[in-house]
């Protein structure tokens, strides 16, 4: 915000906690229409790393300072916009405020949304200063964006096989989120034996392996990352095992197909111990395929160059069925990301920079 | 400490934090010697149960009040203890208190252990009132200790199956615990090829599972009941599981093999995804023979009671080299224990607290 007011910017947050920094045309009289949006997302992961989402809310306010400088005026409505909670790391629902925003997410499920300490995304949301009352679908601030270029750093390797600094996104893998809540019954560790046990680590730890089993059998990338264990004592027999699984894969069948396989074979040995396994779908994402018509423009005004898929979530893979959407990718050397060893060199940035500024003066200038 | 004031009992907290509550002979001056001690710890794991400590300094003192009611006088010093940190929920090292006091666990080495939000037992000790440059071993208190007689909620099925209220100890199984720390490669759980990956769940997996079948080989018990993921997203691959395995057999030689089992197939899994594995032995409790004198003696005053040995460490267990031990159990109709199902039928802990206060009749009077 501090940013954004240096250079002028409007600075305005929406109905669902998102960040917009508008700069209007001169003389821009009303609301503004037909928007040159782009940006990206500030939050991150648990020990993340420093370029997933911030590089894309920089490299707008970068490119606004290269037209300016070069004197450029616009004679359509630019907004840099900062998504909430993106990563979904303690509500545990990704790109709830992109989500919120489209009518992805129904308010009243966005509100009970709780962290693990069992703050309610409401109460949270309302401590930050939003009124909770008011989440929800925001046609009022869809009508207003022409389209929605987000910049970001690439999340894997191709644009460092291809050698280029950056590449145009072509969509997003089909993906989800299902939780595995495996119940037992906790104990002693000590003094339980063995046959007299329910626990849940078992299955678990079953599931765990068959989620890479059937991510490789399907073509796709599986992954339990995330788990909370009850009591989490060193001499108790766990109560409760919650894992969640994050499954992908090119096709939307490969995903069903991963996930379905992963619950058989945690179930089996659910049933083998006596515990019971709850299976909650927590997030879908269906395909998406970047605008053809945005797509199209970037490379009219960028010329060749590499167009990547990704198997990351992003807010313009959720505004996409709402408003044109598509991405720039900047080269990651590591093709690390979600981590601290995440990375761009600087020239990359720069050229990003420039990318998006020419995407930006093609639009906005007649 | 109330209860203890209550019924004029002098309370003492000692150097390790551990707290006695003296009843001594009318006219008695100096310090108290062949004392008889009973009692146990007031603290429990995470979810634990109201039993697992309680029930021994709840029975310590009831026993007092059932001698005083009859018009006992005691000859020789009686004592409630309490020992600090029984479970090691916190510090994930069990009998800190015990283990201080009968030098087991070096002073540095407790000041130094550390919680999970990285809280020093030093400085946790010292915000409690504890002077922690005192810590160590405590040959002035133990001096005291005539006879530890230690009774607790079983924890598991013998006296239920034997048809009896109340049992001896015969001793304690060897165990310890293990720290697994596998460590691999935080990464993007979207983007990240199954062959880039260095997914550090996939060898705690195969380690839990081996844990149960190396149990099994080898007549033990051994449980992962507690795990720290990080940076435990849904959508990371986690950089580090660092997991603790819990394990304990009739015989020393079991639990080491059941240790290098598991070590075993975790290692080579590691070894498979790159994921480096270090396992460090964090506590060992040898096989406990409880006092055979102390025992003998609980036999010719209680008369034929089942005597029964148990796979849970207990205080009386770290004490035993150092003092005459012996423990009491009180039946369990669930044979649960660390669960808030553990429980004890009324009719059942006062058998244990009239067991109780017969043996210290015949402790403290001529």
């Amino acid at each position: 915000m501090a940013a954004a007011a240096e250079r002028d910017l409007d600075v305005q947050t929406d109905r669902n906690g998102n960040v917009w920094a508008w700069w209007l045309p001169p003389s821009w009289l009303g609301e503004p229409r037909d928007a040159f949006v782009t940006g990206s997302h500030l939050d991150s992961v648990p020990d993340g790393g420093a370029y997933d989402g911030p590089l894309g809310v920089v490299s707008a306010l970068c490119a606004i300072d290269a037209l300016r400088s070069r004197g450029v005026q616009p004679t359509k409505p630019v907004a840099v916009v900062v998504f909430a909670d993106e990563e979904g790391a303690r509500f545990g629902l990704a790109c709830a405020g992109s989500r919120l925003a489209v009518g992805a997410l129904p308010p009243d499920a966005a509100r009970a949304l709780t962290d693990v300490d069992g703050v309610t995304l409401e109460s949270a949301m309302g401590a930050a200063g939003i009124d909770t009352r008011r989440l929800g679908r925001d046609d009022e601030t869809l009508a207003r964006v022409g389209v929605f270029i987000e910049l970001h750093i690439e999340q894997g390797h191709a644009l460092v096989d291809l050698d280029a600094a950056v590449g145009i996104g072509t969509g997003i893998w089909p993906h989800g989120r299902w939780r595995f809540s495996f119940e037992g019954v906790a104990n002693h560790a000590g003094t339980t034996r063995l046959a007299d046990r329910h626990d849940p680590m078992l299955a678990f730890a079953a599931a765990a392996l068959a989620a890479r089993t059937e991510a490789s059998r399907h073509d796709g990338v599986a992954t339990f990352g995330r788990l909370h264990v009850e009591p989490n004592g060193t001499n108790a027999v766990p109560s409760r095992v919650t894992a969640w699984l994050d499954a992908r894969a090119p096709r939307h069948e490969a995903v069903e197909a991963i996930v379905h396989g992963v619950e058989l074979i945690a179930r089996s040995r659910a049933v083998e111990d006596g515990v019971l396994l709850t299976v909650t779908p927590e997030s879908l994402s269906p395909v998406v395929d970047f605008s053809a018509d945005a797509r199209s423009r970037l490379r009219d005004v960028l010329g060749k160059l590499p167009e990547i898929g990704t198997g990351a979530g992003h807010d313009a893979g959720v505004l996409s069925p709402a408003v044109p959407t598509a991405m720039l990718f900047v080269r990651n050397p590591t093709g690390v990301s979600h981590s601290p060893a995440e990375f761009a060199e600087r020239v990359d940035c720069l050229a990003g920079i420039d990318a998006l500024a020419a995407v930006m003066a093609d639009w906005i200038t007649p």
